[in-house]
């Protein structure tokens, strides 16, 4: 008896009809990214170990798997000082590094504002769990060498249509900055070598709630006069009043008195969308959330989370992260991006088959001959149609029902004595 | 200064120009392939090291990239014993190996005769050279569970097309069996225990010549006698008759009275891609190559070789290879697979862009309104057209010349105040 063989673990295959629903999912994507002018890259799924470990991708370089160097024998392992030492490549745990190499390679090739797609899968050494693998696709766009917020409008107004485009109208962006976090842990008083350690509790406000962030903010150790400020502003009475997005909304949002160039630079990027998107201003789809953190401390400036009444978790999310894309480089160079959760968009899609596509199943006579019965597929193949030859089994109820369940819409049956052409086959539909 | 930054050795980058033309590459190939009733399916690019190293992969599997075991620490590599005690999964090398495993995975949701269209990156430690990488795609068709050439008259088939689909019509295919070989040797006097040595020797006519593999026979310690009886046959007088494809050219090309059941398989494989294409019987673009033996010792019948006058190479290829598949499973199971050479095919292709996909750059004054820019970029977005927004340089002779070398088809001043609509933009080609 054979034993239980599997893919590796945390890790998927994807059989006919799931492969071509990824596909589809991932053309929409693609056609409706490039109709707004990004334009698709890709880089090897490896890249060197000191680029992937140089800090750019925070918690997930813990989580990278690592290639043993080749040629390496027991002697060198023995050898080893560190683990690192046999090492000098890893699979990449997001796009963004990459991205970071592939631009100080080739910024004299790119125009002066890059607007790169990525789609292509990452992997992370996660422990298993259901909804989370090891290797996943990402799809990001992210636009290199512009710093207003021109480019966040862009990158919120091609994801919107993605969305639309895959039958998934009404998404929304929560949005924040994170200029008007650190300037919000300021006025409550937290000390600047506390933030990066108070958003991170902070960004579990959703999961644990706001007594469980003020608890753990005392846990921390935390100043107690802050943590108390900024307890007293979590908790504050919240009026059910509806404001449109703009000035007004953010304002209420954030403590009295704080003042940024961020809340200019977000009202802008909604005036922007509402009027691509054919709405008056402030109707844009967007929510201003001042406890929006989302994990990566590298972000710079607007911070930015896509949201869709069907389900409770987001479905992507991005900001800017000025100053990492051009690390590699040794210069500082403008850069904001946008991931979209594809695997989770994938499974609450149901795209329809491409088009009203044709496909064919000939149910031929074990016995037809060979010649015959490829010049009957060849004929049907031109018609446009996609062709399937199956030998007819001795009861063909079963197999109909498979063709359909794989999305076969019509059939023949095919006798071998004389093989009919195409146009004299009696076309039958398939439930 | 910084430094110069690469990809890692012997792996490539993607720009947007040659990443575009791969994709249309590769959507041609694989629309070919489906309406020919394949399908596509996909694996992890890592499997179970023990996999990989089952003894499918040939010498390719000296050339996996091992990932090094997560969470271990210099403690274990001290302790190592042997280099795959540190490494537990490795990157593909082949596609076969996978689809081997997927089998084994999967056989019960698949219909009896699985035809499966695998289109991804693999992964080979080679000595990076001129045209040879270390992560490179393939493009693979195999049909699993038919036994009979039907199965081999559809691969090539489909191939030819795919061939044609992408402008490069008169594609021919060099066929062989392994059974001809192998009976082939057994004329000469060669010992079975010999055969697998010979025969790599064989391989290497095109590059060595016939006395080279002469010579590499007798240095091989191959029976004398045997060596002989090769030579002479191998060398002697050819006629430069034309004979059509059929049993006349392969026993022609074969030691006098050599019999074998390949024969009449070869003849109904001409005879069933003729028909299919429309030829007189005789007139596939079959050649019969009594060397051909394309490496892998694991080919049990036909091996196929795709050829097109345009390049002395190969252009892709295949065989049967029963048994393998079913290696996981524990029995045998029919297979027989074709690859086409997507490396070399994407350089000889010029594959139009597709359609006449209107792309459009909106080169506006940089004080423009961004609402009122974007409004206008979702409206030049909503007629079909891929849109650019580049803010108007100082000297806008290089951004057109460059935009016209990315692809874009027209473009269209945009000013500031106030900014038209996009019906009323005065659009110009683009050189």
């Amino acid at each position: 008896m054979a034993q239980q063989v599997n893919p590796p673990r945390g890790m998927r295959d994807f059989l006919p009809a799931d492969k071509a629903r990824r596909e589809r999912v991932l053309g929409v994507i693609r056609s409706t990214y490039r109709a707004h002018g990004f334009d698709e890259i890709e880089t090897p799924v490896v890249e060197d170990s000191d680029r992937l470990h140089a800090g750019l991708g925070g918690d997930n370089e813990k989580l990278a798997f690592g290639i043993l160097k080749r040629g390496i024998g027991t002697e060198e392992l023995h050898a080893a000082r560190d683990v690192l030492d046999v090492v000098d490549l890893g699979l990449r745990f997001d796009l963004t590094v990459p991205l970071a190499r592939f631009y100080a390679t080739h910024r004299a090739e790119l125009p002066a504002v890059f607007r790169a797609i990525q789609i292509a899968p990452v992997w992370r050494a996660e422990r298993p769990q259901k909804g989370r693998y090891r290797q996943f696709v990402q799809c990001d766009i992210d636009i290199v060498g512009e710093s207003g917020v021109q480019a966040e409008a862009e990158l919120l107004l091609a994801s919107l249509d993605a969305l639309d485009a895959l039958g998934l109208e009404g998404g929304s962006i929560r949005v924040n900055d994170r200029r008007l976090l650190t300037a919000m842990l300021d006025v409550f008083g937290f000390a600047a070598e506390e933030h990066e350690g108070v958003l991170i509790t902070i960004d579990k406000l959703d999961k644990i709630g706001p007594e469980g962030v003020v608890a753990e903010l005392a846990e921390r150790g935390a100043s107690a006069a802050a943590v108390e400020a900024f307890r007293a502003f979590l908790l504050r009475p919240q009026t059910r009043e509806f404001l449109p997005f703009g000035e007004r909304q953010i304002r209420k949002g954030l403590p009295a008195g704080l003042e940024s160039p961020a809340i200019a630079d977000l009202v802008a990027i909604g005036e922007a969308v509402a009027a691509a998107r054919g709405a008056e201003s402030g109707d844009a789809p967007l929510v201003f959330d001042p406890f929006l953190v989302r994990g990566m401390g590298y972000y710079t400036g607007p911070i930015l989370e896509l949201a869709h009444p069907s389900v409770p978790y987001s479905l992507g999310g991005g900001g800017r992260y000025d100053g990492m894309i051009g690390r590699f480089l040794g210069q500082s160079v403008p850069a904001t991006g946008f991931s979209l959760g594809f695997e989770r968009l994938v499974e609450l899609v149901a795209l329809a088959e491409e088009g009203a596509a044709d496909a064919v199943a000939l149910v031929h006579d074990a016995d037809a001959p060979l010649p015959a019965l490829l010049a009957l597929k060849a004929e049907a193949v031109a018609t446009g149609a996609r062709v399937r030859l199956v030998a007819r089994p001795r009861n063909v109820k079963p197999l109909l029902d498979a063709l359909a369940a794989e999305g076969f819409t019509r059939f023949a049956f095919v006798p071998a004595a004389p093989v009919p052409t195409f146009a004299d086959l009696e076309l039958r539909p398939l439930a």
